[in-house]
């Protein structure tokens, strides 16, 4: 390992006097790197706090010293918010240790953890208590809750249960200023003030630390129902959604739509992943359905499977017969970030569109891209919500690095057209570092100066996240 | 009519520059008052632009003259943040001429509406896209979408649906600098940047206005069932849900508690409407279920009748064999604060506690208040959210102006023991004028530091609805 940058002696030495030692893990290549490479930290003084207290302590002899703090939670970030490549050292200040679940109120729906639980473990618990916590993603198993609300991560079960922030009721909080916001609430309905709940929330640790968050919980499905289609096109799918819509209304849990390049990816990089269909049909939607007791969700699959065949859009299909058929569907759609990674992407670009704008924005950025060079696309994700992963992949034989030079007009062509058609061009991993200039180039004028304008107010130091979201 | 407080002449004079005859209506009644008569307003200059670049130049013209700005939607808030009683006479910017339905994207279930818009009309508008808005209050007949947003309105529906803010995708509005934010997004995942629109719902007008909302609709169920029921007591109503939300699951739209007082304030004050047990039984619970094709309503709210009986629950009950039956039962809950204003409360409380609390706040609150009077007490609202209107009244023979005096001992009382219990004094109703000394008394004070420095970052001259939530 190289030399690391370190923060200012004086400052190492007020932490060390301030802290027990435990709060001071060597720092190791975990807290260095983000998951697809893209950042590397110079490094910095790790920090791992056991309390709220503790990180407010941090906070306020950090802000004293003018240095940088990095939150650091389950580090599976997509953008590089929890690595500061460039700039002084800062003090990286790692969750992993505030790894509690405070209280479980199973009749409220409510469940209260720390910012370092990771997120298979709040569904764990939430099981224990028969109850569901919603929130589910790729990375499930390693990223943390503080991380998940920082970023107000989506995953699979938005179109239902709605984003990280849907999920939150309440939140304890470390502000720049050193002081603790105690928000705790397992409130329904709380109109007093401000809501600091959802400035925190996705301001990606720019302005405080989320220490704990009181989380929503809802009722387990008591039936619940799996299928992969084979569809037309997107248009279909979406067509096909609206059915879903009228026979199975509220129950519909999930609304993956799957490109053929992710199997072939899958078959190419992980030959253990079992791809149900022959072939790698061009389009796939992975539909997932929960209810209660009167609820019927294979005669629900069958119905949509029908509708959908006799309107031309469903061409095939797979209905689930078991849980573990369930699973393997879904392990399908849950393999092919790690087959993207493997086939390393040229450029990845998370993004959503007016759902309706999605059948368009697919052939047009294809054909796009085909005037800058030649790409395998693999486009898949979060039809429901009109959040399509649209990642962009060297032939055969060639890999990423061939590509280099044309990734930013890749990124800028495949932005400009989501942009023009009313999208965003981070729908679910947020800014981080990686989309700083997209913000500044695409955000509304009015709602940049006011993001800066609460940040100087909140953060005048600008010790927090410094690097991500906003420039100072 | 007294003499009117009027704005300095010179922004009068540049403002009727600036903008059509038809922007400046007679300064009637209509924007001088609340519901419950507690505030009225000075005066002022009654400005009702048609578009979004009209509120913009109000704005910047008020900004450069210093003079406040209120702003005026359906004017059914019930805590004063519609009315400036007191400072030096305020623009009044009314909405009312901002009444567009801009677009309606039933395929994306959006609707675009601008802030003048009365919910009824977005109801039905939707309801013509073979959809539901499913935000609904009892004042929805006049009840304009800036105002609801402005104050993130509750209602009957929060249980399934959440509040004003989780029905809202995106927002226009104009910033205290007069600077307009076009955030009018339709995209339900887009994380860039600090949410602004969070910011701006429930800020009651204090950091912009908002000019117009991309709504969310839900399909309409095809399948609707309704029942009230008699409860043992409010622990038995709250065992009750828990047996809903497994017999019914996500189906559950509303589960409103009614006091037995509710039911002889209306056989008092309006015998016109039906009531539906003999005697005034003293816990009633409304239950409102909508589903899907396959949903069998009836047979969910037997089983439910059932299973409460059983459990010593559920002593009596109503299911509702037609629409028209479950619009008379719904008529009941819903004419209660109609009833409510005719008796003439001494305090009322818009107030919530975690859910698993509610049993004990109804008994304690009750004997806290015995000890500094003699009231009737009319407890209903939302159980299912933990949000009950716990309002106190005169003894018949009696009136408000009797108990003038005890009025902030009571309101003391109430709040001291929803605060002791984790809950929230403003649960839906919002701060305005009325709350803001509870605001301070009971908020976090890192919060309210955070809100303050948020307030003069955004709106430096103080010039957004001054005096509403928070004291300069």
């Amino acid at each position: 390992m190289t030399d690391l940058a370190k923060i200012p002696a004086p400052l190492e030495a007020s932490l060390k006097a301030a802290l027990p030692p435990e709060t001071f893990p060597d720092l190791t290549e975990a807290w260095l790197q983000e998951p697809r490479g893209r950042y590397r930290s110079s490094g910095g003084c790790l920090v791992a706090p056991k309390t709220v207290d503790e990180v407010a302590r941090v906070v306020r002899l950090a802000a004293a010293a003018g240095v940088g703090i990095v939150p650091f939670s389950g580090g599976t970030g997509l953008v590089g918010g929890q690595i500061a490549a460039e700039g002084p050292a800062p003090v990286i200040l790692s969750l992993h240790r505030m790894n509690r679940i405070r209280e479980v109120f199973a009749e409220e729906n409510v469940l209260v953890a720390e910012a370092g639980v990771v997120l298979a473990h709040v569904q764990g618990a939430a099981k224990d208590a028969d109850r569901l916590f919603p929130l589910s993603l790729a990375s499930e198993g390693s990223a943390r809750i503080g991380g998940l609300l920082a970023t107000n991560a989506g995953g699979v079960n938005v179109l239902r249960w709605g984003n990280a922030r849907d999920l939150c009721l309440g939140l304890e909080a470390v502000l720049p200023s050193g002081e603790i916001w105690h928000g705790l609430t397992r409130l329904h309905k709380n109109n007093t003030g401000y809501d600091l709940r959802h400035l925190l929330i996705g301001a990606e640790g720019t302005l405080g630390i989320i220490t704990a968050a009181a989380l929503k919980l809802v009722p387990r499905p008591a039936r619940r129902g799996v299928a992969m289609l084979v569809v037309r096109d997107p248009a279909a799918a979406l067509e096909l959604l609206g059915i879903v819509g009228d026979i199975a209304g509220d129950t519909l849990s999930a609304f993956e739509l799957i490109g053929g390049m992710g199997f072939t990816f899958l078959a190419e990089t992980m030959p253990q992943v079992r791809l149900p269909f022959e072939g790698h049909p061009a389009w796939s939607a992975l539909i997932d359905l929960g209810g209660g007791d009167g609820f019927d969700p294979d005669a629900a699959l069958a119905r949509i499977y029908e509708r959908g065949a006799e309107a031309g859009l469903v061409l095939d299909g797979v209905i689930a017969r078991s849980e573990r058929q369930a699973a393997e569907l879904w392990t399908v759609r849950e393999s092919i970030p790690e087959a993207n990674r493997r086939i390393g992407s040229v450029s990845s670009h998370d993004i959503s569109v007016p759902l309706s704008a999605v059948p368009a924005f697919i052939p047009r950025a294809t054909q796009a891209l085909a005037q800058i060079g030649s790409y395998r696309i693999n486009c898949f994700g979060h039809l429901g919500d009109g959040n399509m992963h649209y990642n962009v992949f060297p032939q055969p034989g060639l890999s990423r690095a061939d590509h280099e030079e044309e990734r930013p007009a890749i990124k800028r062509c495949v932005h400009d057209i989501v942009h023009e058609m009313g999208g965003s061009v981070s729908a679910e991993h947020g800014v981080g570092r990686l989309k700083v200039e997209d913000l500044e180039r695409y955000s509304d004028p009015a709602k940049l100066t006011a993001m800066r304008a609460i940040k100087a107010a909140l953060d005048p130091g600008w010790i927090m996240n410094p690097g991500a979201v906003l420039r100072r």
